[in-house]
């Protein structure tokens, strides 16, 4: 993650001007929301993988630093929404936006932000780019009805979590690169090698998400472990619990989970369970199965410090989890 | 209006049909959300425009139908998020659908909505069309949030409150008919024309609706009459008489807008001040201003069965009201 960092620093001050310049609108509150959002900064992995994508094909990165931009505003936009739709409190360490804001500014800034990443997009005269990230948006948006219409089933199963978080998680990262990779000319072939890169290093970053909030397999536990939790959100780890521990738990699962009436030491307990059972080391398994497919679709490129840097990135994915 | 949906009824057959085509998902959330809202219609006004622009610069209209589509979705798009905003309760005649499925339902299938309209444009393969309601999409959020910050205010004044319907309604107007003319191949003053067409008549229909909420000139009060002042929504018929009445009814307005303490006797109240002091009549002549030049922009065309129907329709847009 440094590494890629550090290489595409220049690139991602381009990156960042543009931001900046495009959160402008003689609406105060927007870039004041906008900003609030984006000063906060989070760690840009989905920009600076357009970059890099673009940077592996060649040395014109002037279509993918109006790209990037429009991803980091589309993420910033699905962002705004799912804290409204979650009732989430914090995002990025920060008060989220809607409690300060309220909902309605949050909904409409979002709107506003989408649309912002669209004009970027028309302003590269790249269609496939555009393409690749309209189609992005829609599957997003598809993965989130999903996920809002099975949030705390407890009958959640493996096929249609992967589905949820693919289209959640996955396809934005998937897009990234793949528009990274049409705007700076590349060929069918490595446009196809570069989105499924994506796809797979945003599954492997999602299910070691999934464990690290359960604390992944450390002894401490990190400061965001145990949202899920509390949220009864289904995940993939929780999910192998439960159908491990069937006959057996039921009862907790159902007050836990499906009822969400959580009390002290609930979550130590079903920390226990899951990887009691196995269930966090499957995760990490199918996690670290994710990373080996986008690095096994990076071997059709030539050797060079953006190959290794996307390729640590793959590692750096589930190796903070372990 | 009824002249235009008759001259394009066989196109608008084709635009119905792919907004139902692209209103499936696999999450059957989705397409149910979504058909509540266009089966119950509305009058399609603005995809009837896309289509006319189209069709009075040639007969292939076949970018347009999906332009069409895609204005109809974005326009659907922005209702969903209005009802969560403006916490409305009816649209369309039907319970409002955040109501039915939740807000965050509302949200996200409006993100669907907005992102189905860009694949739809990219299918086009029209960039400047594309642009055209990029650029609204944006200006309309911008429109909502301004709107927002100043709701309720009782010291709004007419060139905030004309740049706010410019934004939230005449915008999508506008770009409705611009790149309905764009994907036909119009030259530049072609589409300027259009664009101008658009905007004055979105703005006509805006205020026209603005005095029908205060029952227009007419005897009888309309079905929706009231909406605005319960909501303590600051129009312009509204704006007008709080300013010929100032220092007299101030506490008045005070009461019943700002603080929205409304009780019986208060709207008919309200709706005598208005028509008395003329703030009605003088919002039905600017939108006859409006509806003026919108069939100015149309001079420059020859006459023909597309051109009378609209022009037809800048006419109705204030009629309607008298």
């Amino acid at each position: 993650m440094d590494a890629l960092a550090a290489l595409a620093a220049p690139d991602m001050a381009r990156v960042d001007a543009l931001i900046l310049e495009r959160m402008a609108s003689d609406v105060p509150v927007i870039p004041q929301l906008a900003e609030h959002l984006v000063a906060a900064g989070g760690k840009r992995m989905r920009p600076l993988i357009t970059l890099a994508a673009a940077r592996m094909l060649g040395d014109d990165v002037s279509a993918a630093v109006k790209l990037a931009a429009a991803v980091e505003f589309i993420h910033t936009a699905t962002l705004l929404h799912d804290d409204i739709v979650d009732q989430s409190d914090m995002r990025r360490g920060k008060v989220a936006a809607h409690l300060i804001w309220g909902s309605a500014s949050s909904v409409l800034v979002g709107d506003f932000l989408f649309a912002r990443a669209f004009e970027l997009m028309v302003e590269t005269g790249n269609l496939a780019a555009l393409g690749s990230l309209a189609r992005a948006s829609r599957v997003i948006a598809e993965g989130e009805v999903l996920q809002l219409s099975r949030a705390r089933d407890p009958d959640l199963d493996e096929p249609t979590y992967i589905q949820i978080i693919s289209a959640k998680t996955a396809e934005l990262f998937a897009a990234a690169a793949e528009s990274g990779a049409i705007g700076a000319g590349g060929g069918a072939g490595q446009v196809d090698a570069l989105r499924n890169f994506g796809l797979h290093l945003g599954l492997a970053f999602q299910l070691a998400d999934d464990a690290l909030d359960y604390g992944g397999l450390s002894e401490t536990l990190g400061k965001n472990a145990g949202d899920d939790f509390r949220e009864g959100k289904v995940t993939l780890p929780l999910l192998l619990a439960m159908a491990r521990t069937r006959g057996r738990e039921d009862a907790f699962w159902q007050r836990v989970i499906a009822r969400r009436e959580q009390g002290e030491g609930d979550f130590t307990r079903a920390r226990e369970l899951i990887i009691g059972t196995g269930a966090l080391a499957a995760t990490l398994e199918r996690a670290g199965e994710h990373a080996d497919q986008a690095r096994a679709a990076l071997s059709r490129f030539d050797d060079g410090p953006w190959l290794r840097a996307l390729s640590d990135l793959a590692d750096f994915a589930v190796t903070r989890a372990s």
